[in-house]
């Protein structure tokens, strides 16, 4: 049934009337879908369902080609992004009336589901705004970052099971809490493989999230466990370009302290008691979602 | 009654609980809050009317923060811009804070409004984009010219009206109409002050908007008052920086062929259209508003 939300996707932006958006869109990458999936695995195929997982769809698109305006990102899935071909200019248009056309169809679903979903992006936006704004220092305050990754990360995953809950006469606070968890989950082993894969060029991790500043989840438990020197060392090393040496150190005191298995469990427990609130629910294809992100390779 | 909307936009964003953004938001110029006079005067000062002023208000800042990444702006009103003074990245994400409140907020006010609200915000995205792209060639289409000013200025003026009107048991089409002919014609007088006023550092008019490729309404006139050799003289002029001697040459043309003359007069029919509608309605406030827009200094 995504086919069905990719169509919905198409005719929404057919409803523009406008043959450079449309061709803007075509070469828009598809992504995996996984907020359509939740929603339709929640609320099944009716035509609201549907329109719904096209308009969170369109939602997600826009908050990504902002994002890679925002990160300076000349990729997305590989593919130069969107802003490195047309320029920034069209990217934070083209966000903008993907969200705006988005944010139109909303008020023939519901109120309800218009609002959870208009607030998640409010959340999105605030999260995107705090994570540039910690990049400019050494985060070492896990709660800080817990929170941001929810507003950017975990706030639109969360609010796509809630309105689909809505949808279906389900219990919204279950299900939001299932989106919850597996967005904060999928941020943390996003941010894990930064650590943990070797870039293809260097053959080995490229730390590019601590050289951009930014102090993910591993970074602070490293801090946590290092002793005055090392802590003064790693701090040293933040927010600039990491020689070879610099980036083994840190490898190295990560292997010393488990760090990677502490985060790895955190996010492995977010997915757990998502799990078991899908299975308490007889929801199997859901449970199985959160399952398969767990089981990401890195 | 603007300080009722003015405060209702500091709760909206207060309701945000972001140290940071509130800040952002208060340095940002309150400019002449235009859409919100019209909503008052068409529909009274209820809580619902204040709170769509204050949701249109959002709105439109958002706009003109995204507007000012794209064109590259350092100042906005005589102010350097927060694109300026924060960046770009921080320009972007305040503009979807600002939209997606308002948007939420917007569920809360009517679907009716709040469709007529949310397409107008898609119609200046997709005139802001077209802009961009028209700037790319020598556009002497005066029909999409029209087309692109009614996206990227009226529509959200024409919106706000039938908003208002909607509120207010009005007749909505009417008031659509005045709200459409005031952005036009203040978008085309805003064009012609590019021409005609002196900008302050060299004493004479900066015809900044030729200068980045902007075809507007005067010089889609003064091409077709020339002769063919001259047409391809203003070809060869447009989209760079011109010396004296070539603005020189610009200005006599228009001066020669009437064109600044004839342009105002185009905006004034549209003017003085919206002035006779409001004024069959008994609408004196609205019909002033019109008046004082035709009377700006130029």
């Amino acid at each position: 049934m995504l086919s069905a939300v990719e169509r919905k996707i198409e005719q929404f932006v057919a409803d523009l009337n406008d043959k450079h958006v449309s061709s803007l869109y075509m070469k828009l990458p598809k992504g995996k879908r996984l907020r359509a999936k939740l929603i339709l695995k929640i609320a099944g195929t009716g035509l609201s369902v549907v329109k719904t997982a096209a308009i969170v769809e369109m939602i997600h698109a826009a908050s990504l080609l902002h994002d890679d305006v925002i990160d300076d990102a000349h990729t997305r899935r590989s593919k130069p992004s969107l802003n490195a071909i047309y320029g920034n200019k069209t990217a934070i248009m083209l966000g903008d009336i993907l969200y705006s056309k988005g944010f139109f169809e909303l008020n023939n679903i519901s109120a309800d589901v218009a609002k959870i979903i208009s607030n998640a992006v409010t959340q999105l936006s605030l999260g995107e705004l705090k994570d540039v704004s910690l990049s400019q220092v050494f985060n070492d305050n896990k709660e800080i970052y817990l929170e941001m990754i929810y507003q950017k990360t975990a706030s639109l995953i969360e609010a796509s099971a809630g309105a689909a809950a809505l949808l279906a006469g389900k219990p919204k606070e279950i299900y939001m809490i299932y989106g919850r968890n597996l967005g904060l989950a999928f941020q943390m082993i996003d941010d894990l493989l930064d650590i943990t894969s070797d870039s293809t060029t260097l053959g080995k991790p490229a730390l590019h999230d601590f050289a951009e500043g930014k102090t993910t989840l591993p970074y602070i438990y490293l801090y946590e466990a290092l002793d005055e020197q090392s802590k003064q060392k790693l701090r040293s090393l933040h927010g600039r370009m990491l020689n070879a040496k610099e980036q083994t150190w840190i490898l190295e005191q990560m292997q010393q302290h488990l760090i990677v298995e502490k985060s790895y469990l955190e996010a492995k427990k977010l997915i757990e008691e998502a799990i078991e609130l899908m299975e308490q629910q007889g929801e199997k294809a859901l449970s199985g979602i959160a399952k398969e992100m767990i089981e990401r390779d890195f």
